[in-house]
């Protein structure tokens, strides 16, 4: 075919004009001895695994995923009806934003996959920046949610990469004008709290309070508390929300084998607070080790990392990793900041090691 | 608050109006003896599964499931870079749709999910019936391409539940009117060549063009061939496309689990050839004999499935499942047809055995 030339296609042409301006979420594996960069539990569940002997690899997985659904409604003390179950958090981000489209609000910095997946959706993001001690800036949170009528809200408590919940009240404030559209000022929106951090928190979560607001939605997650490689997440909220989201999930969105496994780790529930408890325990440690260290400013956690500020994080990120110790760079996200993952003893007496000699060495070089 | 009333609000008025007309799919367990409805394989890799001993639970798989990409791509022929994997081939639907956009087309009967999720994105659709033979309609076809100028083409081939692969020469023409800006009348398309179904068939597959048209793409997946409990779909494309489309894409959409079993399976070809043409041999035979029964007729097949067609198809469906065995009613997709997915020698004669008595008295009944 003479007049046929495939170079001649232009693919950008193809693509939706919000797509173009997307990169793909870059979730590189550097190489390294202690891992401490992507809020992994240090703990997992290998004797779980031996949950799948019965799994028919050659069957579809269970659409509704009854069993996993039953224990997360349980937990979460309502109805099976009231949860859905995603391939990951993420996924349901995604389902929500198609589901209700936007504009999509939320505070920064936080999750980057909200305002990720809302470009990809091809939605208009609204991004509000927390106050100086990383909480709601309420007066600019609720002008824009007036002016800007989102249609979800999105608040990650704790947050990611904070770590620090933001206040009960705050956010309770905002769930309380977007319920109503008998106030003048309000808009109706659905308020998103993203619990993916709570099992590590002191503080109250929010699921008490699903019976009384309806514009309420909870996300948890599995990846946290031991079985990110499963990606297991859930939404949890009145009825009928969860009817109109299902009507957007892939119906065999979760598969067999992390159905079983999530299933059986679940059904355990001593020894997963046991390596919560554990992780929160290390975390009171790390945090207060980290004190000491000249020139490292670790900020108050509620969740299984730790944001802390140094001089010079660049190049005290490259020293660490040199060391085998990667921990995630939070450039362009909070500047001069770095977060560390809540490991083990060992791995956390490793970083505190590492952390040591490059603060001090940094120093040295000025 | 007493100014507040959760009742009051109208989720309806939240979601977007795509969505409230949008049904979730339907995929109910129905208990039974025999399962013959889902295009399952009938073998399973249960030795393949202690490939997970290795697997870290607490960690985040793979984003880029690098070794099961390698095995793909080896296998299709291509660099590593025009391989997209996804959680099943359902989210690669999405995906496409999400990066791409519509109108998107496809010939009617065929897979239900092309026009479920362009739904759920609330993009157009556009359907076009089949010819009598179940073939391509290139008249209708051709001036839809023209008029409607899609974005995506979805070609299921062979198609889900037809059964049969359409003729090459027809997509080709498809390919070829849509790969050029250069002809007056035609428009830029990708073409998706849905080839799930293409292990089971005795005609050459696509794989073999994508070198020749930069707006041809491959979907391929593991459920039909033993592995549908995984979730594992892959898109075959130019690298520019799989770049766009990756854009869209769950960092981490295929779990741990999956990852190490699928490729664990890919790595033994010979098991999984065998399997399939066992598969083969059992539909010729289910075919033949199928023929012999009186009132039923069974259309040829290239897929691990059959359609026919009975007298009254509502009271065989009913009747083969009180004696145990499970098929799919096509009712509403083509009037008065079942389709039963081949299973083992002795499940199929089970079905054989079951047709024979309920089509013999649904006739006594007359």
């Amino acid at each position: 075919m003479l007049w046929y030339n495939s170079f001649a296609m232009d693919i950008q042409k193809l693509v939706r004009p919000n797509i173009r301006s997307l990169s793909a979420y870059e979730a590189k594996e550097i190489p390294c001895l202690v891992k401490l960069d992507a809020n992994e539990s240090p703990y997992g569940f290998k004797e779980s695994l031996k949950a799948i002997a019965d799994v028919e690899t050659n069957r579809y997985p269970d659409p509704e995923a009854k069993a996993l659904k039953n224990l997360i409604s349980r937990y979460a003390g309502v109805k099976p009806d009231c949860v859905l179950q995603g391939n990951g958090s993420d996924e349901l981000i995604y389902y929500l934003i198609t589901t209700f489209g936007g504009p999509v609000l939320y505070p920064t910095p936080t999750f980057s996959m909200y305002g990720i997946i809302t470009q990809a959706i091809g939605e208009k993001r609204i991004e509000i920046s927390l106050d100086k001690e990383f909480d709601l800036d309420m007066m600019r949170m609720l002008k824009a949610i007036r002016r800007e009528k989102p249609k979800l809200i999105f608040l990650s408590s704790p947050n990611n990469p904070t770590g620090n919940c933001f206040s009960s009240d705050r956010i309770l404030e905002i769930i309380d004008l977007t319920s109503s559209l008998i106030t003048h000022h309000s808009s109706l929106s659905l308020v998103v709290v993203d619990e993916a951090y709570q099992p590590f928190s002191s503080k109250k979560g929010f699921l008490p309070l699903l019976k009384d607001y309806k514009n309420l939605l909870i996300m948890r997650t599995l990846s946290k508390i031991g079985l990110a490689g499963l990606r297991v997440g859930f939404l949890i909220a009145d009825r009928e929300i969860i009817n109109e989201v299902n009507k957007v999930r892939l119906p065999f969105n979760l598969n067999s084998l992390s159905q079983a496994i999530a299933a059986e780790v679940l059904t355990d529930r001593k020894t997963l607070r046991t390596q919560i408890n554990a992780i929160v325990s290390e975390r009171e440690n790390l945090s207060s080790e980290m004190e000491k260290i000249r020139g490292v400013r670790p900020y108050p956690s509620e969740a299984n990392f730790i944001l802390f500020r140094v001089n010079d994080s660049d190049r005290i990120y490259k020293r660490l990793l040199q060391k085998g110790v990667l921990v995630r760079n939070m450039k362009n996200v909070v500047d001069g900041c770095l977060r560390v993952t809540v490991g083990t003893t060992e791995e956390n007496r490793i970083f505190l090691n590492a952390m040591k000699k490059v603060v001090k060495l940094a120093g040295e070089n000025k």
